[in-house]
């Protein structure tokens, strides 16, 4: 090939603000990839080559060096390199497949849970968000801040994926003092959310096509887990007293048992004790595991004296918490705490599906606990989504008091708002989602015939104005035509 | 009951730092579980109780509400409680079982895959962590903290399960200048890192009891994704030139291929450009996927020009990468490249598996990115690394070089030290180990009965001295005796 050649075919490719390197380099292996230049061509040496292209020599022996590993020359010693005799090359247009199919369970594991649950894509009083102004933002972004500078040591990398070590003792100080936990450290495992620890718990405690009792109605995010994993999901019935284990059926066999004790979710009902008890019994029979969800238990206005249930069942009871609600579920840290030798093979489960938390957050978390920055800020939003909670159960009682029944939770961010059947519900949804409401429908918490009918609203933006105007939305959504 | 009775009962209950509500609740509740309260029994009127204990009134009404809600009293209007009839209460500690139990597949997820890989637990130049001094903690301190005093809207809640949306733009811009991809924004998801990205596709792409490929030796954490997900991995041969699908026999009715073709991992070998194009050639007339994890490619000092394979189909190419190399492991930020519909899918299963990545380090991440400090970090630890892995070759070579073949790999943060055979890997291991350095043996990433021998050994942290050190603790493991 003569330089003069080899200076056209780089001309001729459109330049990409690359390096000369990687333009000869592109423009060679265009020139082999197309068959423009075929095997046993002989390339001109570096020497004659940068001449021609007024380039250095080192770039041309770079880029010659590349078309080496590539595969593409033969370079023999100090002569000049050699097209080698390759196989037709993939054309990246020509030839394209499809892409990459889901597979059967893969389909099941990308579902979206919560498809056709609110009445508004993006509107307000949607459940599951904190209020964003009442996220601590100067307290945390100072103690992240501090994180990032402190030196991480073995931290930084592939350790302590049963999370930080001074997260997991200030969580088992917190738990233990707060919501009475029999837990120490090491039988704290932090994880990216609560919903990271379910999908762990449905892989590392069920076997596929085994059964696992959920609540009817219940956390679609526990579904969502439990199938993605291959298990069948039975309902536990649930009333003013709790998820009732002595309702179920199926109960002999199932591995494992989804509760929501200190508020039910949806239905924000707190389970009692003989509802505990029975459950309770029942696990240890069966050597099945209660999966105890406290996913707002740091913020309970009523019943926090009572505690979570896993005191009563330290060896049955995996309790899960996580700064979702209390804080932000931007922030991804979740915990779980189990028996110790369970906790010890978690941790490595954590690293092999890699959800573990971030590492400047853990510490940050830690540092709030420490400095009893959590707890106040803990006071703080109990108050205040105790007064919302009030503000709206008494503006929906006002506007739709007898079409409704409504009830102060135990805490938390949201309401249920029940009503008397699916229609009326299907009137409500259809009234607020025009108006931008983003509530969820009852019933789609359910897999029932006859789910409860009404709305699950959250009140954690609720102020009086807010509360005013969604309970007159609602009002006019169940009027009478 | 007499007022004094049930003084006598607080009392007798050990306090325990907590309001007179709680100290009220626990004694009453103990009471009814112990049997010392029998149902039937008529507790004081609250007037009555407060006189007795010295409290006010409210705080009885406090403590009989929560005994309702357990349901351990029954209240009937304004007259005092009655201990209700419960079924015999769990007893925490005399019952208790022996805990929850792994199951089978449970027991592979939590298994170790490292167990037995490093010659010493704690010690230096353990392959995988970057360099901590080398990580921009001021300039990433700040991002945090900006990150963290930004409203984040829709971004706090569950939303953006495929990243925050200007970090797909920015990885986006990235990895097609830089790594010459084929992507838009949205085929960019973010996960927890890239261990999550591969236990989604894993579980997404592949359903159980399925043949995956992977490299042999091979990166033990895709071994454990996919064993993890019930699926069988078949070896497929490296050589000089990389993975060579042409040798592996079982091909036909594999899913997946598992591949790391820019620096493969533990060879530090670069795949040519003819085994690409054979191993894309397979994928789509299987219309499998190649999983090409791209872990170090931001810092290649040799061949960085030739950029990533997935630009050659990326219909049939998922890319992973992830800010553990380049940043920090702790930061827990990975993402993936892959055909719009699949990515669209992913981010579903993101959210149901709970592997997203923390919201303020992806706004930090992506603020690097755009303001060009990733870039230079980039650059200067591609120096640093590539200086320090000059130095650590060329001190083995000298202390051990009748003994060893090394060479300078593409980037990263490791290289290869290649053996002649098992026994000389098991001397090295064993003397290297008994001095504290924290190499891995090359043949524990192979599960063949003649796999390659010898070392993995990080540059990450060799400076001269340490360099030396090691060097000359090699030279003496493998002298003769």
């Amino acid at each position: 090939m003569e330089p003069a050649a080899l200076r056209s075919l780089v001309e001729a490719m459109a330049p990409d603000g690359e390096t000369i390197v990687a333009r000869l380099f592109r423009a060679l292996r265009e020139g082999v990839r197309s068959g423009q230049l075929e095997p046993g061509v002989v390339l001109p040496s570096s020497r004659r080559a940068a001449a021609a292209l007024g380039v250095s020599r080192n770039s041309v022996v770079a880029a010659y060096e590349l078309l080496r590993a590539e595969g593409l020359v033969a370079v023999d010693g100090r002569r000049a390199p050699v097209v080698a005799r390759v196989e037709r090359l993939a054309d990246p247009v020509g030839a394209a497949g499809e892409g990459p199919a889901l597979s059967a369970r893969g389909a099941i594991r990308c579902r979206d849970p919560r498809a056709g649950l609110y009445a508004h894509a993006s509107g307000r009083f949607r459940p599951g968000a904190p209020d964003e102004p009442l996220f601590p933002r100067d307290v945390w972004a100072r103690a992240l801040r501090r994180a990032a500078r402190t030196p991480l040591g073995p931290m930084r990398a592939y350790e302590d994926y049963a999370g930080v070590p001074v997260l997991r003792r200030a969580l088992a100080d917190h738990l233990r003092r707060e919501r009475g936990l029999v837990v120490a450290p090491d039988e704290v495992v932090v994880t990216g959310s609560a919903q990271a620890s379910l999908s762990l718990l449905a892989a590392c405690l069920c076997d596929p096509g085994e059964t696992v009792l959920i609540e009817e109605p219940g956390y679609l995010g526990a579904r969502a887990a439990f199938e993605g994993a291959d298990l069948r999901p039975a309902p536990i019935p649930v009333d003013e007293a709790g998820a009732d284990i002595d309702a179920v059926s199926c109960r002999a066999g199932a591995r494992l048992a989804y509760v929501t004790p200190s508020n039910q979710y949806p239905l924000c009902t707190r389970m009692s004790l003989p509802r505990r008890a029975a459950l309770i019994a029942w696990a240890r029979a069966e050597r099945a595991t209660i999966v105890e969800d406290d996913y707002d238990g740091e913020f309970h206005w009523r019943g926090q004296e009572a505690g979570a249930m896993q005191p009563l069942a330290p060896d049955a009871v995996v309790y899960l918490g996580s700064a979702a609600k209390s804080l932000l579920p931007a922030l991804r840290v979740g915990w779980l705490v189990a028996p110790r030798p369970l906790a010890a093979a978690l941790a490595h489960a954590v690293r092999n599906a890699g959800c573990a938390a971030n590492v400047h957050a853990q510490l940050a978390l830690a540092e709030l606990i420490e400095s009893g920055a959590w707890k106040l800020h803990l006071r703080r939003v109990t108050r205040v989504y105790e007064t919302r909670a009030r503000l709206l159960m008494e503006a929906i009682r006002a506007a739709a008091g007898d079409r409704v029944e409504v009830a102060l939770p135990p805490g938390g961010l949201q309401l249920a708002v029940r009503m008397e059947n699916l229609a009326d519900e299907a009137t409500a949804v259809a009234g607020l989602g025009a108006a931008g409401w983003a509530v969820a429908r009852l019933s789609g918490f359910s897999t029932r015939e006859a789910p409860p009918a009404g709305l699950l609203v959250s009140f954690a933006e609720a102020d009086g104005p807010r509360a005013r105007a969604f309970a007159a939305a609602l009002g006019r959504a169940l009027a009478p035509a």
